[in-house]
């Protein structure tokens, strides 16, 4: 079992996803500033982890929080979690994670503080418990949809990494092969920062999940070949009429899919689904530097001088989506009225 | 101006495209298994270079043929022939211009071997000549498809560096740019070999071409936001009916084209049709060595064991080709006659 992140002895730890799959190394945050430092530099990244990682970041930022008087640590506390919320601006996770955890705090307004540093961590270990749990439920709800002898496509790494275990996406395959369902899956490389070459690949091919690498521009040449039965791919961040932000490249695999008849899933938690905003255009999309372009591993491979554009997601609107799986089951058009019972149907426990 | 490939006293000179965009080196080659290495290592690629390259190449094997007598001297040249028709499958060009260097071997019968040797490097260079020709033909042809102020998305390296000099897709940007029109050309990285990155972005920086580097996966969002006028890209081999084997990737590009209503073009030399393949699915794909997906710079990506799906081009169906810009003029749908009345045009003069 792959374990992304998870509290330990008044520390968050968590697998290294940037020296995958060379090498499996786990790093140790003692203090909540390094936490903020992998999730901005991708040493933990996936729109559930990077929320798990944030609740965890601020529970462990409680713990450093000096200050005696409920004003102070009321301040402080605010302080650390609008540090989380400025790491990375479209997965829904975080802002997700960080009102959970301000809604314990004011929950715990009663508390000593000693006693309000547990509460906060256990609110923390909660979260990554339920993102596991929620995990398998959408694994036994998605894998209906995949038949014996599929062949399914996916994008970035929508896995056990990119979520406190299990994975969304890679869940409801793993899913579909616990039940004992022959099936092949074809990665996307997923560039630029290739989640899907060295995270992905790297998790179907620890458990012997049947597996072929493409790179992104590779993906219409197999559907227009027969080869790709069904797509699954995770979410960043899903609006309430089902438009989802999700990894660059995944609009085009939609419109790929819709042109060839194949169904095309997302998998998400509903952690993922954003209340506020009514549709996929008000998602913000994160801007990244252009060196994950035109540099790798410090090579450069594109001229010097040349302007480089390097959005880390795309939107794809809700009617070239087939269905979204979630925790509580899933959803399909029209989403605006799906969605939202599903998100009722967990409310209400 | 940018040299591709040339005849430079009894030897084939190229740019070695493999160290671009960091190193401007050129590679001279005096013996023809040194061109033919260059063909099947990158360092000469593109469909009208590497048939540029296989008629220098063929001329070179002529020149080291000892054997005197007719019959050894036909054996040994056609040897040399069948041995460049054998590095890439795909090029059309390639075998367009073995054809031709046979051709002339053929005229050239009743010729000493010296003066026979003579005829087919002359031939070779008159080849190399008409390709930088055909291309200028092109731009004049195809800038009309231009509009003042577009932004143009090219895929691979269809430009100076894949052709005998000024390029196909690039030629006709460079040509409208010629004429004073303002432009912005949009780069697709193409992966796996970032023909993209290290040479189109290369060429448009010396050039002084406003141009923007993206992903592959990134092309798809710049249509969804209405960012994208027109698209050009070139061609390896184009079927009677205008299907069009290109850069794998290309396909992606047409159907996203098709679904947001963008023109999408191809722009090859004739040489690029193949009179004797009716229709798309008759054009042989190469497929490369996996470690172009899973190794960069010797560094592997992917974890070891993962299987890899290289297939170096993909089939547009000449429904999604908006026209296709040769250098006698622009063919639109129905291809089966347009196209064969272009080459008819040609072969009349």
């Amino acid at each position: 079992m792959i374990r992304t992140i998870y509290w330990d002895n008044n520390a968050v730890v968590m697998i290294d996803q940037k020296a995958l799959p060379l090498q499996e190394t786990y790093l140790t945050c003692k203090h909540y500033e390094e936490v903020i430092k992998a999730i901005n530099d991708l040493t933990v990244r996936g729109a559930p982890a990077i929320g798990v990682a944030a609740a965890l970041g601020i529970a462990l930022g409680a713990l450093c929080i000096e200050s005696g008087d409920p004003e102070g640590f009321r301040t402080d506390f605010y302080r650390i979690c609008e540090r989380f919320a400025a790491t990375r601006p479209t997965a829904r996770n975080l802002f997700w994670a960080v009102e959970k955890m301000k809604k314990r705090f004011a929950e715990s307004a009663s508390l000593s503080p000693a006693r309000r540093k547990e509460a906060l961590v256990a609110e923390a270990i909660r979260i990554c418990e339920e993102d596991s749990a929620a995990n398998r439920a959408m694994g036994r709800h998605g894998r209906s949809l995949i038949k014996n002898g599929d062949t399914i496509l996916t994008h970035c790494n929508a896995g056990a990494l990119a979520t406190a275990g299990y994975g969304t996406a890679l869940g409801v395959i793993r899913a579909a092969r616990e039940e004992g369902k022959e099936l092949h899956v074809f990665v996307d490389e997923t560039r630029p920062v290739l989640q899907g070459a060295r995270l992905t690949a790297w998790e179907l091919t620890k458990e012997n999940i049947p597996a072929t690498l493409i790179t992104d521009s590779m993906a219409g040449s197999l559907m227009q070949q027969g080869r790709i039965n069904l797509i699954i791919v995770g979410a960043d961040r899903i609006a309430l009429n089902g438009d989802t932000a999700n990894k660059i490249g995944t609009y085009t695999l939609a419109v790929l899919a819709k042109e060839h008849g194949i169904p095309f899933y997302i998998a998400a938690p509903l952690s993922t689904i954003d209340l506020s905003v009514q549709e996929g255009r008000a998602i913000p999309i994160e801007e990244r530097e252009g060196e994950e372009v035109s540099c790798y591993h410090g090579v450069r491979t594109a001229p010097a001088g040349i302007k480089v554009y390097n959005p880390a997601f795309d939107v794809t609107p809700h009617r070239y989506i087939t269905a979204i799986i979630t925790e509580k089951g899933i959803a399909t058009a029209p989403y605006g009225e799906s969605l939202q019972r599903l998100v009722a149907a967990q409310a209400f426990g």
